[in-house]
């Protein structure tokens, strides 16, 4: 089926962005080219990496030759089978990816802000072009999650995903878990070791982990799901005490990207994807992934239980990443054939987050008098919220606790966990707790996920 | 490149074995048939499923003609675009994927015992007809971790893979890690729960893994590894003891398959593939795999540590990674290309398991006098092997210990972790240690993986 057996020319590689990622890209295709050529079945030959700012200095390999840094991305990218993308934006990006296409070079991108945004054009324009387009490096850095999710469980169907698509905040709560510092000292921490940006929004915002969700849910679900689709909520207002009491109650926190397959108040199916942090049990396998780790639990009716775990992020996991969809882009060049395409046939409806079905795990200051864990629970009932667990810790054992703050006034803590509610039910049961005469405050409430 | 945008009639699926995975395999493109024409852009349909005895009763899901049965597998090959084979076993499936091959089908296989035994001979046949061979199932069930050694880290190198293969084996070493029983009551109650077999050598004896570590092996370094290749030590020889000391020392035991790239004797570079008991560390993320489940730990140059964690064996999730091969499959005969093919242009040499580093934790009983500590770390002085950590714990803390056979007789306990050092040389540390005059038994040595 078009295998071309003559001896094959090599093929031109363009890379668009020099940074991190971008030099690491380069090292590995100049250092590793006799490798690559063998398992691609031709040469790849990188012909030009378009810089902002070509005499700018950069830390670049000695393999490569530096005559290769070009300002003209637009030129570069119509000489070129294979187009690599890793500037990061949104415009040039598109321009330039789009051009490529036109052009009529395989493209290999990294860009989640692009994909969550305006992939679909791309895609289409792939299509029309029958060109490839391959991503993996766009999710979840070195993980092999894309390929697998398209590819691997397309003989399936996925139920849900749950993921710590995002290092930065990851590092960030697992330093507060294990260290008990607070969220602006852990962040701080995180800047200090090159984890985190001088401005961090994009990670502890939730915006980077939701265009991560975007993109897995489209793949997930055969349906089109953009950044607007994604309810996000960052950690920014996760307490040490969230933390503290998160452990005392077999539960660590993490900032979870959740596509899940939901269905709505009509009985019709949808799909529900949100960005927000989350109590996970102990026990489950995202609450062992420590520091900068990605990993992403998939829950599928026949394959069960799948976790994929390894680096998030950093020029060499990226890279990793990238290259392997290079091979793949110039497997098809040398062999014929084309890899996925968009697939969007389910086109299911995004459901608001209040639809899905939760838990919630609820902190409350209350009068230290009796009668008042009836109250609370009574509200609950009322809503058809059950309770799993309420406790009550001794002021001892409460962390946070002190006798300033509470001993002289009568302030008691209640810890009320529920089972499965829909999150709308929930979030009114809530509502309807905080008016309560002896309730002096909400102090938190996190969802209780992957029990 | 030779895609069709013709209407595209149905792709004849015919299947090759109706047991526990087969007739999961037909229930899943039965009644999921129109999800799947939308994925592949054709229907697929099961013209036939071949088993020994038509007659003989079998559940079937109901959406299943059981008209489609048949004992002329020869017959049906020859009548398919795809088969599929999950009939396990050397003969009569590879004959019958030959002839399928033959005949110009794509074939998807489970059969780990056969690509481990004779791949080449498939690979071959397949490459010279210009069809799909695809086989993600045969390693690990549902997990995707074929797909992604070939594919998503085809721009890596591979540094060393370190997998749970078998899950038989590792619920068997969980059961005795959680609740102290024995090897043989742990073997009975996996049996009692359909998780090990009747005759549990394959398993037990480490042969499962082993094929799985083959075909790993040669993914991974693109070089021809066979069943043979795989240096193989069972789990029989554990006992109670073994596991509790692994967890006084802070580790779990584990069946690990191995395959890493080494340094031989003359400085070349090779593949170590071997299967054995190891000690993992509690923090390594493969010490968490618990019960039945499996994992696959990849160290990758540019990837860093990956892990891979699922269901490795079972109905639905060994045909989840059937049917994602089959869209592959599938997708290729609607839209041209072809999936990867054997790649072996490395052809790194297999060296000795002798050859691998690795690090011992050898557990010895000695007479209980001053100096015998001082004799032993001699003998490893003098072989080069560096020690980690010497621990002669009181009688009371060493699991096993009990006045019957000790306290009357004066018999100490030692055990010994030593740094990383040539198989070679730590086993014939072992030996010398054995003949030690005050050394009355050498109780176990296991290796260290994973550190």
């Amino acid at each position: 089926m078009g295998a071309s057996q003559q001896e094959q020319g090599p093929l031109r590689v363009a890379l668009l962005g020099c940074g991190v990622v971008g030099s690491e890209v380069a090292r590995l295709l100049t250092q590793q080219s006799a490798d690559l050529a063998s398992r691609v079945g031709a040469p790849l030959e990188l012909v030009g990496i378009a810089v902002r700012d070509a005499s700018a200095p950069r830390p670049l390999a000695d393999s490569i030759d530096r005559s290769l840094l070009t300002e003209d991305a637009e030129g570069l990218v119509t000489r070129a089978d294979i187009v690599i993308e890793v500037m990061g934006g949104i415009e040039p990006a598109r321009a330039l990816l789009l051009r490529a296409i036109e052009a009529g070079a395989a493209v290999v991108t990294a860009n989640k802000a692009l994909l969550a945004e305006d992939g679909p054009t791309l895609y289409k324009a792939a299509d029309t072009a029958g060109v490839d387009i391959y991503f993996e490096a766009a999710v979840a850095g070195a993980i092999p999650i894309v390929r697998p999710v398209r590819e691997s469980l397309a003989g399936d169907h996925v139920r849900r995903i749950l993921g710590i698509v995002n290092g930065t905040t990851n590092y960030v709560l697992d330093q507060m878990a294990t260290t008990g510092m607070s969220f602006d000292d852990a962040v701080r921490q995180a800047q200090d070791l090159g984890y985190a940006e001088a401005d961090p929004t994009a990670d502890v915002e939730g915006f980077d982990a939701a265009a991560k969700a975007a993109i897995l849910a489209s793949l997930a679900f055969h349906t089109r799901v953009s950044l607007e689709d994604v309810a996000r909520e960052g950690i920014t207002r996760i307490t040490a005490d969230d933390v503290a009491w998160a452990a005392q109650t077999g539960h660590v926190i993490k900032l979870l990207a959740i596509a899940e397959s939901v269905t709505g108040d009509d009985g019709g199916h949808g799909v529900s994807v949100r960005v927000h942090p989350a109590l996970v049990p102990l026990a489950h396998p995202l609450a062992g992934v420590r520091g900068a780790f990605n990993a992403v639990f998939v829950e599928a009716d026949a394959a069960g239980e799948l976790m994929f775990y390894g680096r998030g992020a950093g020029g060499s996991p990226t890279a990793s990443a990238v290259l392997g969809d290079v091979v793949s882009a110039a497997r098809h060049r040398v062999l014929g054939g084309k890899g996925p395409e968009e697939s969007t046939y389910a086109a299911l409806p995004i459901l608001p987050a209040s639809t899905a079905v939760t838990r919630y795990q609820v902190r409350l200051a209350v009068d230290d008098r009796p009668g008042v864990l009836a109250q609370v629970a009574q509200v609950l009932a009322s809503k058809g919220v059950s309770i799993e667990a309420v406790r009550q810790p001794s002021e001892q054992s409460a962390p946070g606790a002190d006798a300033t703050d509470d001993g002289a006034t009568g302030v008691a803590h209640l810890v009320i966990t529920t089972h499965a509610a829909a999150e709308a039910a929930l979030a009114a049961t809530v509502d309807a707790i905080a008016v309560l005469e002896p309730v002096r405050e909400i102090t938190s409430v996190l969802r209780v996920e992957g029990a």
